[in-house]
C-alpha cells in the first residue's frame, strides 16, 4: 500500500508546537504562515491580483471543461460556503434530497431547516454509505426532488461516499447535485469531466493546506446566473458575490487578506507537490502507514479498505477500562500531537487526522506515541468492545 | 489641537510595503502579523483559552455595566457580523428605524431587504447626521417600530454620527438600539453606563488593529436569550454561536485560529497603549496632523470640526483639470502610502484613514507625498469646485 513519497521527510512545525492530526485546522507549513507577515489593502490592484490567482488556480483543479464553471470565495468558515451554496442554488421552490451518514449531512439539512427549504433525506445512521441505487428509487418516487446534496469525505467517521455513483444516478434523473466537499477536495479527484456536479464547496484549510478564513464555491456559470436573487442573505449571497467580483475584481466586503495571501502560498506548494494526485499520494501514504501501525497495536478501524479515506480515520476506543479518552488525548498532546474526538453515536471512537503538512516519518511517530500512551496509562490491549465489531459488519463493502 | 503623542515614532511597515491609510484592512504592528506564525487546534484547551480572553477583554471596553452583556465573535468580515446581529435580535415581526448617512446605513437596510424584515428609514443623504429629534418624532409618528438602527462612525463620509443623543432618544421611547461601531469601537468610547444599546457589532481589523477574519457582538445577556430561534441563518445565528461557547467554550464552526491568535496580539497592544482612551489619543493626533497639513496645501474637508471623525477624513478633489484620482492614487502609492476612493454621490473626493499603527510622524510624511504627488501632476491648486463648497454649507453645526 505504500507509494513513494514514504520516505519525505517535511520540516516540523516550529517551536515545539504539536502537530495538528485534524481535519483543519492542520498543520500547515511555515512558509504559508510566513505570506502572512504582510499588511494588504483589499481595494489595491495588488491584492485584486491574488483574488484573480486564487479563483484562476482553483477552477483549474476541477480539470478539463472546467470553462464552464467559476470559483466564488466566501468569508467565513466552511459552514458558511456550505449555506452560501444552498442559499444560492437551491430556488425557494425547489427541493433537496440530502444524503446523511454523519454530522456533515445532519448539518446540511440543519441549514436547510433554518433556510426555510423543503427537502426529504436519506439517513444512513452514522457512517454506512448512500447508494446510487437508493437514491435512485428516491429521485423516481418524488419528482419534486430538484437537487440532491452529498457529503464527498464525511468527516465525522472518515468514509469515502461513492460520489460518482451518486453523480451519474443523478444525471441519469435529470437532478442537479450539490457537493460539499470540504475535507477531500484538493486531495481527492473532483472533475468535472467526471463527476457533473451543479456546485461544490470546500475551504481554505483543508487538503489545500492553507489557514482558515474563507470557504469558495466552484459552480456552473449558468447556475451562478440563474442563483440572482435567490438568496435570503446578503452576505451569503453567492450570486452577488461573483457579480461583484466579475466586475470589479474585488470581494464585496472586506477580505480575511492575510489568509488569502497565504491561501496563495499553499497553492504554490500544492502545485509544486503535483497538484491533486501528489497530495493523494501522501495523504494516501500518511493513512497507510498510520492505520498500518495501529493496526499492530490491536486497534481496529471503523471502516473496511473499500471505504476508508486518506483524509481521516475513525479507531475504535480499546474496551481496556484504563483506556480513557480525555487522558490519552492529554498524553498525546504533551508528546505533541492533537488528535480528534469521535463522533459516532453506537460506540466509542477517536479520530487521527492524515491530512496537512505531514509525511509517513511523522505517522510513524504519532504511532509511536499512541503505543507510549498506552503503556503509560496501563492499557495491555487495545481491541474494542464486541459491540463496535458487531456495530461494523453492519458496513457491507 | 495636538496631544502628547503626537511625537510618538512607531516602527514602519517592513520590506518597503506601503502603509494602509484605508479603515481596514489597515496597517498592523509587526507582532500582530507574528502571532499567526503558529498553527492552533481550534478543539484544544489552549485555543478555548485565547476564546475566552477575547471575549472577555472586549466585553472590559464597554466599561461598568458590562457584566450584564456577553461578547460573541462571529466568522466572515464585518458585514457579516451587522447581518447576524439584524437577523438575530430583531424579531421577525419587530420593525426597524434605520438611520442613514452613507453607504453602511444603506447596506443595513438592504440586508433587512434580503431578511425580509420590516423597517422605515430616516436618509439624510450622503453626510447630514441624523439628529435626536427626527428620530424623536418618527418613533412618535410609528409606534411599531421597536428598534433603531444607527452606524456609529459612517465611514463613507468619516462622520462621527451623534450617538449618544439618538440612544438617549431611543431610550425615552422605551425602543432598543443596535449599533453598527465597525470602525469606531475601541478608539471611541461606546460605554454602556453612557450609551444603553441592546447590541453593537465591530471587527477585528478597525480600531483594535488586528487582520481581517471575523467580527463580534457584544449585546445585552437579555437580548441573546431572546434570540434563540430567530435567526433565518444557522451561520449567522447569535444566539446558537453565543450558546455554544457557553456550553463548550468553542466556537460552532472552524473559527479562523491565526486571526484569532492575531487578535489577541492586537488586544495586548491595545491595553499598552491605554486603552480607547490611549487609542483615540493618538487617533486624534493622527487626524489633526493630516488635517492641518492638508488644509496647508489648500484643501477642504467635507465635514466641519464638529463632525470630523479620528478615524477617516473626506477630502474634496481639487478642481484644478491636472488632478486625476488614478493618477494620484498610483502616485502616492508609488510613495509607500495607500488611500482610498471617495464614496460621496454628488462631488467627487477621496478619503485618508487616521486609524491603524501610525502615529503623527507618519501622517506628516503623508501629507508631504501629497505635495510632491500635487507638483508631479503640475496641479497648481487644491482647492476644490465651488459646488463642494455649496454642498458643505447643507452642514449646520
Ligand atoms: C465535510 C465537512 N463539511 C463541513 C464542514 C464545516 O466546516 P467548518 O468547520 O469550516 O465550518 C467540515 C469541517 O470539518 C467538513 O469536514
Ligand atoms: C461602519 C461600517 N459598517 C460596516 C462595514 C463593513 O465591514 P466589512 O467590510 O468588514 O464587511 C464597514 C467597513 O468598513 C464599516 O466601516
Amino acid at each position: 500500500m505504500s507509494t513513494d513519497c514514504s520516505q519525505a521527510v517535511l520540516p516540523a512545525p516550529l517551536c515545539g508546537e504539536p502537530y495538528l492530526l485534524t481535519p483543519g485546522p492542520l498543520t500547515t507549513s511555515h512558509e504559508v504562515k510566513k505570506a502572512m507577515l504582510r499588511d494588504w489593502g483589499s481595494w489595491d490592484d495588488d491584492f485584486r491580483a491574488m483574488t484573480a490567482q486564487l479563483r484562476r488556480e482553483l477552477l483549474a483543479l476541477v480539470g478539463p471543461g472546467g470553462e464552464a464553471y467559476d470559483c466564488v470565495p466566501v468569508q467565513g468558515s466552511g459552514t458558511f460556503a456550505v449555506e452560501a451554496m444552498l442559499g444560492s442554488f437551491l430556488p425557494r421552490d425547489g427541493k433537496a434530497l440530502v444524503l446523511i451518514n454523519g454530522a456533515y449531512g445532519q448539518r446540511i439539512a440543519q441549514t436547510l431547516d433554518y433556510l426555510g427549504r423543503a427537502y426529504a433525506v436519506i439517513d444512513k445512521g452514522d457512517y454506512l454509505p448512500p447508494r446510487g441505487e437508493e437514491v435512485a428509487r428516491a429521485l423516481e418516487v418524488d419528482p419534486g426532488i430538484t437537487h440532491v446534496v452529498v457529503v464527498h469525505c464525511e468527516t465525522s467517521s472518515g468514509i469515502l461516499n461513492p460520489v460518482r455513483e451518486i453523480a451519474d444516478t443523478v444525471a441519469a434523473h435529470g437532478r442537479k447535485l450539490l457537493v460539499d466537499s470540504m475535507s477531500a477536495f484538493g486531495a481527492v479527484p473532483l472533475e468535472v469531466g467526471e463527476i457533473a456536479f451543479e456546485a461544490m464547496v470546500s475551504s481554505a484549510n483543508k487538503c489545500i493546506e492553507g489557514v482558515p478564513g474563507f470557504g469558495f464555491v466552484i459552480a456552473r456559470k449558468s447556475a451562478l446566473e440563474e442563483a440572482k436573487g435567490v438568496s435570503s442573505s446578503l452576505s451569503l449571497d453567492v450570486h452577488a458575490q461573483w457579480a461583484h467580483m466579475e466586475k470589479t475584481g474585488q470581494w464585496r466586503f472586506t477580505p480575511p487578506t492575510h489568509v488569502v495571501a497565504a491561501f496563495i502560498e499553499a497553492l504554490r506548494q500544492h502545485r509544486e507537490e503535483g497538484g491533486v494526485a501528489g497530495r493523494l499520494a501522501r495523504y494516501t501514504a500518511n493513512r497507510d502507514t498510520l492505520v498500518e501501525g495501529m493496526r499492530g497495536l490491536g486497534f481496529e478501524t471503523l471502516l473496511s479498505e473499500r471505504w476508508l479515506s486518506p483524509i481521516i480515520v475513525t479507531f475504535f476506543t480499546p474496551a481496556d477500562p484504563a483506556f480513557g479518552f480525555a487522558d490519552f488525548y492529554a498524553r498525546m498532546k504533551a508528546k505533541g500531537f492533537i488528535i480528534y474526538p469521535g463522533k459516532l453515536t453506537v460506540v466509542e471512537s477517536f479520530r487521527v487526522g492524515c491530512i496537512g503538512r505531514m509525511d509517513p516519518p511523522v505517522m510513524r511517530k504519532v504511532v509511536a506515541a499512541v503505543a507510549e500512551c498506552l503503556a503509560e496509562m496501563g492499557v495491555s490491549s487495545a481491541v474494542p468492545p464486541t459491540i463496535a465489531l458487531e456495530e461494523r459488519t453492519k458496513l457491507v463493502a
